[in-house]
């Protein structure tokens, strides 16, 4: 039996940690920095990649597999991209009993080497665009880890691709960010905001970077993942050259985009609650628990009976169905149990249920519970569960209208952020000096909006050159 | 234009390492001894691991994920396991821009990490069987390696059970043989032999290693993968122990068992031919390539239209289909480039074969092109990738029937060898010193027989124990 949840509301932090072991998402591991998934945890990971990886495909990509180790001397090939990197990589010094002549880095994320290689296949435009994928882990070095959200080791996705024009890569960047604004949104039920990052917070070697990011319960942002426009210093560093359509030799327009396991961590903090995790039907491993209730031998085998019946129903139009028939818990303990683990809907069906031809249906957000006809049970589950999705992303919706809020100067952000964290909208005049402003009040500009409602800068009286979202980040 | 295949015949090798560069499976990276795995292989391994995954989960397994690095000191705590992988690890000694106080080893395999974290899952007999599976990246400093056959890093899926009594584990390792013999000969339409190594070949550590090898054309043995018995030294080198039903504190029986990248090479040395590769339809990314047949704009768009419908119909009954609508190459050009790559099924279709109905179906085997009726098209293309799977698989095993000899005695094996490798079935009296003769001639015993033919050891005047498998390996 696990211990109660640490108060959400006062220590959310403690929760989040809590709910992620005793839900078993995750569990330490002997490597500082390096979780271990556990099955549960894996298994909303694979709804997501699954997810993720049809749109993927579908949009036109392909997936293939680079080298996880990278020569040292890649990185520096492109001059922002090390200074980016370099502090936070681990190093393979040594292998097979020797030392390596050039030490080799265990991937942050594989820009060089996939530039590398892309310099060998692009020759003509006819090659163009190339579209890879990779789903793979990375290694970055971070001094402060927290599972899912920032671990040294993470798994993710990573797009890169290459076009004949500058228009066609722009087309790219923002295909991809609707793609992952849709999942967010329509998959993982989270409200998100998607635009471009400041200057200051662009992947290194970037011309431009996007981000869509959530505003958790705490009122603190997360990035949720990123699609970048590179710069063409990343051509030149690795000679990428093509003929194009004048026989010209010119240099293709990059991008790359990438979304990791921190949004397993994203949906943990979205949705749960005291209780525990509240898990969105698309991505719930487990999308209705079903406990029979009985009492003796006899009313199990005649409660299982029927209660088979109805997991094949459910199962013939794909609903992720468990049967709950362990005799040595309560039926409140299991309640319990599956409640924690943010089981979406719960069905109790005991003799008596039977005898009337129904069962009792139950969603984890606490609607009501209800009895429904076993002869109507697929249509009743499937649109409970359709209703639980929605219903979700409305919470959610509401949660961040209410964390979303406009302060006009520097002054009044800190007052206002003082009582509540939150989505600060403002003006800002883009200037590197009043962004840095913000990191007295431990906050970052998260974001570039298309609406300009304030005219002046937070902090400077020169005119805003559109609104920007000013948060405190995980 | 890629250019001519090696001789197939004389310069397997050659032939091997060529058609995967050309059929654009994978390419030379830049780091030793890894390989890029291309969009066309990767797709490839996405079908075998999507059956296998299937088969695992139906298995009752679950798959999760464990750090990619291993404390050198885990590595130590058993000592054959140490012994068998220390001299090919590679090993991590600076971090985050400091040298690390303990060094990291990329994980070769992870049984140390994940039974240190069994140990802390398993507490009762409750808790057992405990059965999971990891698809995961590994790293093995290997000092030859050949693109999918044997690189530093590979892909591959690793099983780790642990279980109350020895029985159960024994058929767990046994579950799991008979999937990959399934995946291997259902799938891959590779035939193989399935059977315990000897004492000299079990995996460090290993109580019992099982094996399944199939046999390439040039008569060399290949081990596709492995299902272990673990020692319970495992075991006690974590402290796992659980409490059973006698409430007596007792240490579970372990499993371990992988299958990897190296699958992707079985495929293209079993059945490709001087033309390139032959897929199993049943991993073949592209089931079915349509070349449409004309000369001008208006023929173009009339065939593509009718071509656009069969997609359709064929998309329908999930039949992976490829149009190559290509107007800067010749037919000609086309059937070479797929018949490189190994596509089961070519759909060749014009304006003359829409007047009367029909488009011409021509197979990768060479059994002969045919004209079919387009209102049976799905049943007349289904049933042709059935019928080349099937004939795979019958070639297949006609080859290994070819290349399978018996020999009584060291000498005849020796003499017979030279003019032909292949499977050479004879006696094996179980001693060490006679099996170490077969490294004169390049040979091991491969995996054991259960059957009895010979009464006596092919070295020694000892009554053979059972037959026993020698061949020459990849």
């Amino acid at each position: 039996m696990s211990a109660k949840l640490p108060d959400i509301n006062t220590h959310f932090s403690d929760w989040y940690n809590d709910v992620i072991y005793q839900a078993e998402l995750a569990d330490l591991s002997p490597v500082r920095g390096s979780i271990v998934i556990r099955p549960y945890g894996w298994a909303i990971w694979e709804r997501i990649t699954g997810r993720l990886d049809e749109r993927i495909k579908a949009t036109g990509h392909q997936n293939a597999s680079f080298p996880l180790f990278i020569p040292e001397s890649f990185l520096k090939k492109e001059a922002k991209h090390v200074e980016g990197f370099a502090p936070e990589v681990a190093v393979v010094t040594h292998a097979g009993g020797k030392p390596l002549e050039e030490p080799l880095v265990v991937r942050p994320t594989s820009e060089t080497m996939i530039h590398f290689m892309f310099a060998k296949w692009i020759k003509s435009y006819r090659d163009l665009p190339l579209k890879i994928n990779q789903w793979c882990n990375v290694v970055r070095w971070e001094m402060r880890t927290r599972p899912f959200l920032r671990t040294t080791e993470f798994f993710w996705q990573e797009g890169h691709t290459a076009h004949e024009t500058l228009a066609q890569a722009e087309e790219e960047v923002m295909t991809m960010l609707g793609e992952y604004v849709d999942l967010a949104q329509s998959y993982l039920a989270i409200p998100v905001i998607a635009g471009p990052k400041p200057e200051s917070e662009k992947f290194p070697g970037a011309e431009k970077t996007f981000t869509f990011e959530g505003i958790m319960p705490d009122g603190k942002a997360l990035q949720m993942g990123t699609s970048h426009l590179l710069s063409q210093s990343f051509a030149h560093s690795f000679e990428m050259k093509f003929q194009d359509r004048q026989s010209q030799m010119a240099y293709p327009f990059l991008t790359s985009w990438g979304a990791t396991t921190r949004l397993v961590g994203a949906v943990v903090m979205m949705h749960g609650d005291q209780k525990g995790l509240v898990l969105p039907p698309k991505i719930a491993p487990i999308q209705i628990v079903i406990i029979p209730i009985f009492k003796t031998d006899a009313d199990k085998i005649a409660v299982l009976e029927v209660v088979n019946k109805l997991v094949v129903k459910l199962q013939e139009v794909h609903v992720r169905v468990h049967v709950d028939a362990d005799e040595h818990k309560t039926p409140g303990n299991k309640f319990y149990a599956w409640e924690l683990k943010g089981v979406p809907v719960r069905m109790e069906i005991g003799q008596r249920d039977i005898a009337q031809g129904q069962a009792v249906l139950a969603d984890r957000l606490g609607m009501g519970k209800k009895s429904v006809a076993l002869d109507n049970i697929v249509s009743e589950v499937t649109s409970l569960l359709d209703e639980v999705q929605n219903q979700l992303f409305k919470r959610a919706q509401e949660k961040r209208a209410a964390l979303w809020h406009k302060a006009a100067t520097l002054q009044m952000i800190t007052q206002q952020m003082t009582a509540q964290n939150g989505f600060y909208q403002t003006g800002w005049c883009r200037s590197l000096e009043c962004e840095l402003k913000l990191k007295a009040i431990q906050a970052s500009i998260r974001c570039l909006l298309e609406i300009a409602e304030f005219a002046t800068c937070f902090n400077c009286n020169a005119s805003s050159a559109g609104d920007v979202i000013v948060a405190k980040s995980y």
